[in-house]
């Protein structure tokens, strides 16, 4: 497995690559490595014939920046893990190599990046496209590899790639869960036992929501009856929504169940977790 | 030359030519060429294996319809003019193939497109931010090519290609000048014999103000007096302005001349110009 901090070095390998006829996929993280990102390095390594993957905690998409200094970082076990897992490329770049001087450029998605996590973390959009931006023109992957559980964030980055002509196809896998059903995320080490278990109901709260929906039940109704259930449990929910999967506006009623999905938000103590599921499953 | 009016055609043919290690260096163009553009086609045989051009008259840069509507479209001159003067390749897509779907995009690029042009075109820069955004990704060029007359927009892109890691060369041509000292536009095409003349008063303005500036007379006086001698011959000024080449921040006063530039637009007519020079030309 090469390892490569620097972007000069790091294109010029891939350059080599990319003209002996070689595919390349890209699954970008922030590291704190999970069996989430390991399906994705899996997914890229079946359709392509290299895998990249970029670990780099990326400061402009931390609206919040306790949540910045908090978050976890693990570069050796993830290297380890990386490494057993088959991926053939890191990418692991300092600050100063991604962000030259003052950042003075910011995206503005419309709509799609002022509801849900838009709306609760400002500006964070903005920092994943700046970010994205950068690792795309960095690596000008094939494929692009990414987790359903940040679907909003999928969204905008499929809509950037299509506004700015990414040569790249992006690939959204389905949400690798805990036995008990946590959805899978970096923040989830910061969770205490007693937090962690707390943290169940987010995934309970979308499968009941999406059964009595699906039985006719109101959305504004089951909203706030899961947020008082949350609460109950100690846990602030910050959003239960139904979105539409292809234009991603928001729903109060169930109009096609292929098309929608059901997303939440809540605080579980001072660590802010999402989730989501499609209300018909594929 | 080849002409390509499809993206995917005209990346397999640039894949092909990267990988047989040449350089290709990139000249966008709205179209309605003349010599400023030449002289960027030159610049770029010179220094690459390969020269595109791409035009494409790009709507969302146009904040004012009627100019989008008037601006002049020569293709088949165009096309003829780059055979002669040795280009390779024509990029020249129609607007379904560089839009699909409503855009929902757009740039902020801070103070740098909020002044001079910015000001007077409210969401000009973001357009073409965009635009050359789908063009780099397209292309993927080593090396690209600007004319001087529009420095502010050179001043955008650089900080796009900048902040989104695009792996682009910029360079910034001379502005090349008609025999009585009007900068070369593809909109001096839409002027009247009369307006023809009246539009000298730009490039004298910029030098007489040059000139007394660097003999210590003040910005905003010579800034009334440009003006009101502008309107006497039924010119508009819409700015005269002194800016710092490295940051582009305005300035009242010379600070180093060696770092300064001085810019202007004026209506003539309904014709809207610009202009600038170097404070101490190179």
């Amino acid at each position: 497995m090469n390892i490569f901090k620097e972007i000069g070095a790091l294109q010029a390998h891939l350059k080599h690559a990319r003209c002996s006829k070689k595919t390349i996929g890209f699954v970008p993280t922030m590291g704190a490595l999970h069996p989430g990102h390991l399906s994705l390095i899996r997914a890229s390594k079946a359709g392509n014939s290299l895998t990249l993957c970029s670990i780099y905690v990326n400061p402009t998409q931390f609206n919040n920046p306790a949540d910045l200094a908090k978050y976890p970082r693990t570069m050796e076990a993830d290297v380890a893990m990386l490494e057993g897992h088959g991926c053939d490329i890191v990418f692991a770049p300092e600050n100063e190599e991604m962000y030259k001087g003052p950042i003075q450029l910011s995206f503005d998605f419309g709509k799609l990046d002022k509801i849900l996590e838009g709306e609760f973390r400002p500006g964070h959009f903005s920092g994943v496209a700046l970010v994205v931006s950068k690792l795309f023109n960095i690596v000008q992957p094939d494929k692009a590899y990414f987790g359903q559980k940040d679907y909003q964030q999928f969204k905008v980055i499929a809509r950037l790639a299509e506004e700015l002509k990414f040569n790249t196809k992006l690939e959204c896998e389905p949400t690798v869960r805990e036995q008990d059903g946590l959805a899978m995320s970096s923040r989830n080490k910061r969770l205490s036992a007693t937090e962690r278990k707390q943290g169940l109901i987010l995934y309970d709260c979308l499968k009941q929501t999406r059964q009595r929906l699906m039985r006719g039940e109101k959305l504004m109704t089951l909203r706030g009856e899961m947020a008082a259930t949350c609460l109950k449990q100690g846990v602030k929910m910050e959003y239960l929504a139904l979105a539409d999967t292809e234009n991603f506006s928001l729903l109060e009623n169930v109009v096609s169940p292929e098309h929608s999905i059901l997303l939440i938000a809540a605080y579980v103590g001072e660590i802010r977790l999402i989730d989501n599921i499609l209300l018909e499953e594929k």
